[in-house]
């Protein structure tokens, strides 16, 4: 049985701090740093990505929508990116939000989390409008091969308010009941010590009151975008997230990849020790 | 313009009937086939289904796991199976059940409905999870380009209810919600005395009043998974959707393809006269 997922995060996230280099290959930024708006283009801004956060952070997160822009040609250039991520040490979160029922989410569980798969990562982002239930296959698998989730759970955009923080009858927030019952599924791993590998998307402009919620046990990785661009900077992540901000992985993709090619590993560095100094490990 | 998408529904359902092929080749599926578990055996599940859904049926429906789940080759069989499909003159409606924000969102709508793009179908299947709102660019590019969406709004998984159940200030639900707000993005189709072309997923076996959903206007096309294996018959589309039947897409999967290649065109036509009888068109 290999380390856990939320073990592997754990060591991570002590080791290089909470910074995560999102690998978004957006139509501008390709413009920006030369490379042309087809499969080869976000191939090669995959891999130099890949290449400057090496060594300098442990954690990187492709953005699975700009690579399928491109069909089953930006898919090979994606395997290609988590390949050379993967062999670089770097944990992967395939950022994808799948979200299905029964063995159709099974399958997408399986492409993106099973050792030897030409999509393997080492987590993957999950949608969980069907119900947390209906993704227990896919705990399942990832808890056999080592692997993560993170299910979306409350994000930051103004949009998403109204549905994520509808109450159930007992009054419990959309966002509360999916954090309380993923939170369920990595009961087993309290027991024995160690983070839960099962984590959550909480956006880092949340306001967790008025979302509905609170501090969670047993410890989980919380991928947290909106650092950066969207506004939150590493100077944010004690006060907003208070006793979870040990936690945190904090996701930042345009605010770096905006430094273009030539520029980023040193971007890259700089950035992390800044969240290394607050964060303290 | 090209015509939208609700009016080649209309039309489509008119023609003949309410049934829908799901393709979807499960690992069991493309065992009793006697295919191989990889991209070869999807690819060519997928070929002889479109074979036996054209001129028996308007529409198909991928189920893009089954597919993704072997990575960029899997995707390059799915995108000759999406071509042949449409070349065979079906509506073809992906079934991927994206969601996300942003240019992130926009990038998936690119990806499966942008006119020449290798994985273009005429519709995709989405998740209203971060806010309908997320998807105002998905329903931008689809009404550019005469395609559709379809949203996720009260499934019949039993997993599904407490969340999709749940209720907003004003007491309505988030399906209820959900159908409002993108009813709403169908108001101008209905002005031209046209069908939306951003409909719903509704399981064939959902309860409308447990759910909190009711009739809706502009009329737009509801896709029905649950027919079939899942128990809902032909006999149940009027009962079931009332005044609303006349607009309800009955996606089958595994009922019909269990049939085995052999026997599949004839299944598929027996199956598609009898929801044509229900149907009444």
């Amino acid at each position: 049985m290999s380390e856990s997922f939320g073990e592997r995060v754990r060591s991570a996230l002590h080791a290089r701090g909470p910074l995560c280099v999102g690998i978004d290959p957006h139509a501008a930024l390709l413009d920006s740093w030369g490379l042309s708006g087809d499969a080869r283009g976000v191939r090669e801004f995959g891999l130099r990505t890949v290449e400057a956060a090496a060594g300098r952070v442990s954690i990187v997160k492709p953005q699975v929508s700009f690579f399928e822009r491109f069909g089953s040609q930006g898919i090979a250039a994606l395997e290609d990116v988590l390949a050379a991520a993967r062999a670089a040490g770097l944990l992967v979160i395939a950022d994808a939000k799948r979200g299905d029922i029964g063995s159709t989410m099974d399958d997408y569980a399986r492409a993106w989390l099973t050792p030897g798969s030409s999509l393997e990562a080492d987590a993957l982002t999950v949608n969980p409008f069907l119900g947390v239930g209906a993704l227990d296959g896919a705990f399942a698998l990832a808890a056999q091969h080592g692997k993560g989730l993170f299910v979306l759970a409350a994000t930051s955009n103004p949009e998403a308010a109204a549905l994520q923080r509808s109450t159930n009858l007992a009054g419990a927030t959309v966002s509360a009941s999916i954090m309380s019952e993923v939170s369920a599924r990595n009961a087993e791993a309290s027991l024995a010590g160690e983070w839960g590998s099962f984590g959550f998307v909480i956006g880092a402009t949340v306001a967790w009151d008025e979302a509905g919620i609170s501090s969670f046990t047993p410890q989980a990785p919380i991928l947290a975008p909106g650092f950066g661009a969207q506004g939150a900077t590493p100077a944010d992540l004690r006060p907003r997230f208070g006793a979870m901000a040990d936690a945190v992985i904090a996701s930042e993709s345009r605010s770096i990849l905006s430094a273009g090619p030539g520029d980023l590993a040193d971007v890259v560095a700089a950035r992390a020790a800044e969240y290394l100094e607050v964060a303290g490990v």
